[in-house]
């Protein structure tokens, strides 16, 4: 195997410098946010109960995660010792081979699992420390000043992923070398378990809160969305915070890095096959590229309001942040062509990060397609509320299930590219190929997480202004900020599933590649070789169909969970209606209190989901073996895929009909259709920030814990050691099970 | 080869007489139920009204599929001089091979194809001839009577699938002898195509017409179901019948014809390589045996409820119903384990029989635990009902979602076991034994017919007896009989999914077998060579990927499909409202209008539907190759099954919610509880009852496109012919997509 040049160990540090420079611009950001005016006493003290609520949680959550990854910490550790390291470590560690191994795995794991929290934790602190400014600048009638906070402290999100994704998976490889892919994936395992956990919890706890409040507040009392009387409403603006920020920022973190992650594994492999090192290099460059546009398209984005050109003028915020989207989208795809001209001479890597930024850019126009309301879909949902909630839920729904389609056919087109400039190479070729798109959808993260991030921010803002009463120019500005970040929100949201969806095909791949590699390393005859993945023989057909079973039965336990979630905030917000004195609004209600026992019930419920993504795709690779686990990670991305996008746009087009309704259409708030509207978007709601999100980490869990058993799969078939551990896991699921299928409302008695 | 001994054509005679015996009991009942008595009058004036619609609409149904059918058969009969003739095919009519092929698969073709018309239409026929009589004996107060004239006319149905299904195989199989695959998968193409046409015409019909009486009548009148002054309730009553008799019947043919079609392809490449002819007289005698067992199941129906021993004594009609199906199911499992014994020496295939039988008795449970009011998930939607629309309808996704993961368990487990007797075998085998438990699962397809066909006459009668205008006592009696069909209803349509799945399972299965045969016929180099389905190549993916997506369009544009008939319906019952005298009960209005607008409607709907499910599998093979295609197939299997139990269970789970709360509980009938379950239950309605059951046919349908065209495919790749059609294709899916995708009203400019 050649080794790296020292231009390219010069182009490597490169890239950490790029990274560390991005740490640095989020931590301008931060401390640019932190200077701003906070705004009225009464606004602080929302605030602090939200702030207070937000961290309590995370602080808790942190507890549920820590027990977990610290079991397996140790597993990981030892599971070095079942299976012998690989030839490429023994060739580079010599005897300390395995011990190497172990401690660099496990510290990748747990660097994995720590950078992920940090962009969630750090990232939902600084858009906390955001809304209260957002709300202050409001309130002082600036609107672009409001709007310029808002969007940096979304930013410091995005260039905290960039940052701590490009650096993890750069020094890796510089430690490790041709022997990265074991600590890789530890890497990659560490950051996607803990984004798992951030967004099922983070997902229950936002729709518990919302649920349970409205249905008490709004349903039972007739009171109006976020009003102070209402002893959920704290809980319910928290939960935008550890929804909405915290989950969503680990999660694309975790597709930031897999990616890497995926990329590096397949370009080791053709690295070893051709001697070429740019296999390696490139993606990272690549990426490091991206950084630089994300930093500077982001400069850009005061601009384009008032930009001479008249052509390229942006008409409103929405406009302006799309438009220093595709400045950086521009100046990456340019640069990364002159990269591979003048180093690798392969105009076809180019093309490849050039396919994925600009799916990345289309994704835009497609859910805006189905989700703004100056399309179709929505017009039509809006037409159905005239008829009522089930006419209106059924349009969502169709309108969800169309849109998993479209979104099926731009990945399919994003394969269809690699497996063209590849046709007649040997397949590895394809699946790199697949996996340099992937690179190049998730180049500007940093872009995409700040306008994710604003979402939240706005909307939080928008809450505060609403509970501390402000007044009328005031909630002008924030309501047409929250209304932007709606649609930021959603059309960011696709782009995260879909590079997930790539993501994951890339991590499939990885899996039939690595388990050649492990079969031919543990001296498996030939004659059994396993080399591909046959849904044609019946392990596989039964692994295909258990795998598209699983995000099925996963959505079904989320939507259980946020019910019986709610179950308990109902409750608690009752009892508090009944004390003397709240609901006259004399009496400020125990905010704190319905926090804690949301943040309590979502503890519970996440552990059984997370079991249940672990233990399914061991068991059946246990019992049918890696052929059939490699068909069950075919059906899982499949379906998981599939049901994402549905639920997500289904949810997303919803709530815009009913947002669109709410600016004065078809009679406006109260009018019969806005009730259909509403409901409509109850429905949709879990389904959007509950069910759907969680499935993107879920499925990514699902294949790199098959990558890391595969080898122990192979090696100890048969054994009895392994169907002990078989049974073990069968115990783990069934009470996974049992957790999850309790009934709504059981715990409470 | 070895042919057949005396004794095994003696049996095939057997099973031919079998198959005339039962079709002897079907005209039986058929005469049986038209010697009854008609009731009176103002009934029989309601009847004719629905009589003359139902019949109306497949007369029209007729004309739309014939054009098509004409059509294919033109291309089937040349496509066999487009591709040699099988070596056996040769083998058997020397010279004049090609052209006996030609007219025997299109003949063929025509056979299934017309089979599957007369099941549907007359199977309608006798239902709508029962309905009447069955409302007169409830008027005559006598329930007995009038439960023995609903199941014998549903029996009628059940018995005609059997005989035409058993008959057509076996003959053609008599005919053609090893040559027989050809004339199969004609044969499986004509019946699937007419069923999909059936299903989705029905649906569409039946849901666009309910939905758009209900919505005029009830919602913006508040008028009660049924009520005679709504122009729409008669196209509602006519719905029933074409969509729950017509559909339903010609969808469980075609399943039953499929599985022996699959079976027999599969057999005969067992019989060549092993020399047995037992693998293809073994489950034509045991489907044989199954019919007889279904006669003798349905004589003992009146015997249960005094049964003299206590512990079988069935408490009610349903149970009665079970039980008889129960006797046959043992009776069955019996008889082909002797048969087994004495002349197949082989105990498997009788295991894979019992557990195929097994199976569709396992079902009645699983599906009774999600859709009856007696176990915990409708429970629970009941309980969610107390907080509205909203909550109402994420219970009932989510029990849909859930109960679809325990059908691919008990899927799982019928390929499980296949996999653990044939194991260590060939695959061949293996595939062989999934198609045997589909044998197994359909044998008592006549007493699955029977109970579901009566649950839509014993509807039929209620309305029938709602809008005449009959005693109380009567309307008791019908309301009785009409809770008992709703629970066989549920039950049996999802013996019909899980029954299509294993179908579809062993399609796939010979589509796999089939491409390695025509490979070797067409002198494919061995390198080039392709014998299994790898989902790890990048065709695959992208193939599977499209396969998983094509259901989820599906049934968006079903569903639209159905906002968008129900809106031609609101226009016109509307305009009859207009109508002086109409609302006031003294101008009778003109129900036929209604009909026919609805019959249109769902016309022209249908054909888009059809097309999509034609044109994009031929496409994916054409630019992909057979191997993409047959893992677009494995796709379409897995994301179809899922949807389409999702759906049924959720609609049928939030139907029987609905009932329970209108039995008196919750406040019963007008509470709040009672409005949230009935919308609850217009948001399933379309699923369970277009969407969810036109899946069905629609994924046989593309196994069986795909089973025809992959030798055109493998032979005429890359050339320009075959690109022309794949253009020709592509027009063909671009005009369906646009057709289906139009704005809902918008003809009605």
């Amino acid at each position: 195997m050649t080794e790296l040049s020292a231009t390219e160990q010069g182009m490597l540090w490169g890239v950490i410098v790029v990274a560390l420079i991005s740490l640095i611009y989020a931590y301008w950001l931060w401390r640019d946010t932190l200077k701003r005016d906070k705004g009225t006493e009464k606004m602080q003290q929302v605030w602090r109960a939200i702030k207070t609520g937000a961290e309590g949680y995370l602080r808790r959550q942190l507890r549920t995660m820590v027990i977990v990854l610290i079991c397996l910490t140790v597993i990981l550790f030892l599971s070095v010792y079942v299976v012998p390291p690989s030839k490429e470590a023994v060739e580079r560690f010599g005897q300390n081979a395995v011990i190497v191994v172990a401690i660099g795995r496990t510290i990748a794991f747990i660097i994995g699992a720590s950078f992920s929290t940090l962009v969630g934790q750090l990232g939902m602190r600084v858009a906390i420390e955001g809304n209260i400014r957002v709300a202050a600048e409001a309130v002082r009638e600036d609107y672009n000043s409001a709007l310029t906070i808002a969007y940096r402290a979304g930013t410091f999100t995005g260039m905290l992923t960039d940052g701590l994704g490009l650096l993890g998976g750069t020094a890796i490889f510089m430690i490790f070398g041709k022997a990265a892919p074991d600590a890789l994936l530890g890497f990659g395992f560490g950051g996607t378990l803990v984004a798992l956990f951030m967004r099922i919890g983070g997902g229950i706890y936002t729709k518990a809160a919302d649920v349970g409040a409205d249905l008490v507040g709004k349903v039972e009392k007739g009171l109006p969305e976020d009003d102070p009387r209402n002893a959920g409403v704290i809980a319910d603006l928290v939960g935008d915070n550890v929804g909405d920020c915290a989950g969503m920022a680990a999660d694309i973190f975790e597709s930031y890095e897999v990616t890497i992650v995926s990329t590096l594994i397949l370009g080791l492999v053709l690295l070893h096959m051709t001697g070429n090192t740019f296999w390696i290099v490139y993606p990272l460059v690549v990426r490091a590229i991206g950084v630089i546009s994300s930093i500077l398209g982001t400069f850009t984005v005061p601009m384009w309001e008032n930009f001479p050109l008249k052509l390229l003028r942006a008409r409103d915020a929405e406009e302006a942040m799309f438009r220093s989207y595709e400045v950086s989208s521009v100046n990456t795809v340019f640069w990364a062509f002159m990269f591979s001209w003048f180093y690798a001479h392969e105009w076809q890597l180019a093309l490849l990060n050039a396919v994925g930024v600009g799916l990345a850019v289309v994704f835009n126009p497609l859910t805006s397609y189905f989700t703004s309301y100056k399309h179709r879909p929505v017009k039509e949902i809006v037409e159905s509320t005239r008829t009522g909630t089930a006419t209106t839920v059924l349009s969502g729904i169709a309108v969800g299930m169309e849109s998993s389609v479209w979104s099926v056919l731009v990945i399919c087109i994003a394969l269809g590219v690699s497996y063209l400039i590849y046709r007649g190479m040997t397949p590895i070729y394809m699946l790199y190929g697949v996996a340099m798109v992937g690179i190049g959808m998730l180049s500007h993260t940093g872009n995409n997480v700040a306008m994710d991030s604003y979402g939240p921010i706005a909307d939080n803002a928008n809450g505060i202004g609403e509970m501390a009463g402000v007044g009328e120019r005031a909630w002008a500005i924030m309501a047409e900020l929250d209304a932007v970040g709606n649609t930021t929100k959603a059309i960011t949201k696709q782009v995260a599933i879909a590079s997930a969806v790539v993501a994951a095909t890339s991590l499939f791949f990885s899996y039939v590649t690595d388990i050649s590699l492990v079969q031919a390393r543990l001296g498996i005859p030939e004659t059994e070789f396993i080399t591909s993945i046959r849904v044609s023989v019946l392990e596989g057909t039964i692994g295909f169909l258990l795998g598209g079973a699983l995000p099925f039965l996963f959505s079904a336990f989320a939507l259980r969970a946020v019910s019986r979630g709610a179950m308990f905030v109902v409750e608690e917000v009752r009892r508090q209606f009944r004390i003397p004195g709240v609901l006259e609004g004399k009496v400020t209600p125990e905010y704190d209190k319905v926090v804690s026992i949301t943040t309590a019930a979502a503890q519970k419920e996440l552990v059984s989901l997370v079991v249940l993504s672990v233990a399914l795709p061991l068991l059946v690779g246990i019992v049918f073996q890696v052929e059939a686990l490699g068909a069950f990670l075919a059906g899982v991305i499949l379906s998981g895929q599939l049901l994402a996008v549905y639920m997500a746009i289904a949810g997303g087009a919803l709530d815009n009909a009913k947002k669109y309704i709410e600016d004065g259409h078809l009679g406006g708030k109260g009018s019969p259709a806005h009730k259909a509207g509403v409901e409509g978007d109850t429905v949709g709601d879990p389904l959007k920030d509950t069910a759907g999100p969680a499935l993107n980490p879920m499925i990514k869990v699902v294949n790199l814990v098959s990558l890391l058993a595969a080898p122990i799969i192979v090696q100890y078939r048969g054994s009895a050691g392994i169907w002990v551990a078989g049974l073990i896991l069968l115990a783990m699921l069934v009470w996974a099970i049992r957790q999850s299928r309790k009934d709504v409302g059981e715990g409470l008695a």
